[in-house]
């Protein structure tokens, strides 16, 4: 079991040259269970595809599995078993202060949501905020890609 | 993707020695979804452990994808992450006719359950079917195994 310690913030300077030239690969992904205490999600990113299994998240951390699976499988997978909707989205991968972030640009229900999460050692671990990198929503479960599929960002009331 | 055609039956004469003196492994599982349209099971079987998906049942044909994990995963997931309750049966694999029969005597919630499934190329496959195995089950959802979590056996008001 992989123990995941990331924290996320919404990007403000949606046009910032800085992570809008990163490179990027374009993901599509769908759940084949949005329970939060099991979600079961399968990815295409670029020519890899996944399945992840994660627990529940208290805090910052959480379990997680990963297994590579056939493009084939879960090409079938998204398209006949996973929930609706899909989750589509760019995402850039951005060096600054040393570290990784992963800046996430969404697509169809939940366009116009873009966030950076930085990937650390330890939930202590002390990183230099990007200029881009705004309000925090490590905590706030609306984020959740899970959750974006059964309330799609297009569709919030107050945002 | 396999497409699994099965048949489904229950056992009558629980004390059969054609059945109960074949080999058998224990298999403990779990289900991160049960959800019929895309369960997701977790299951030790013997030394062995799997992650497999399976799409919504039409008539025997069912879309499933297998994929083999380590143990100490799907025992931390087992342990950590699945529904309640899990399912524990004893798995016999009995020769009859030129077929494998598989005869699952079920544990736990669901003691008292001893159920018969015998894999086909096709679903105009004939078949002999063993004098233990009684009536036929394959189109009844509350056997399941996935719907054995939420309804397990014992509970079940007429048997």
């Amino acid at each position: 079991m992989n123990k995941e310690i990331e924290r996320k913030f919404l990007v403000e300077d949606k046009n910032a040259d800085s992570w809008r030239n990163a490179i990027y690969s374009e993901i599509r992904q769908g759940y084949l269970s949005v329970d939060k205490q099991r979600t079961v999600r399968v990815r295409i990113a670029g020519d890899s595809a996944y399945l992840t299994i994660k627990g529940i998240t208290a805090g910052a951390t959480r379990a997680e599995y990963e297994y590579p699976i056939p493009v084939a499988h879960a090409r079938e997978m998204l398209d006949d078993l996973c929930l609706r909707p899909l989750i589509e989205k760019r995402r850039y991968r951005v060096g600054y202060g040393g570290l990784v972030w992963e800046v996430d640009e969404f697509y169809g229900d939940n366009a116009g949501l873009i966030v950076a999460e930085v990937e650390l050692k330890s939930a202590q671990q002390v990183f230099d905020r990007p200029p881009w990198a705004g309000e925090e929503v490590t905590d706030d479960p609306r984020y959740y890609n899970a959750n974006l599929v059964n309330h799609p960002y297009t569709k919030w009331k107050s945002r």
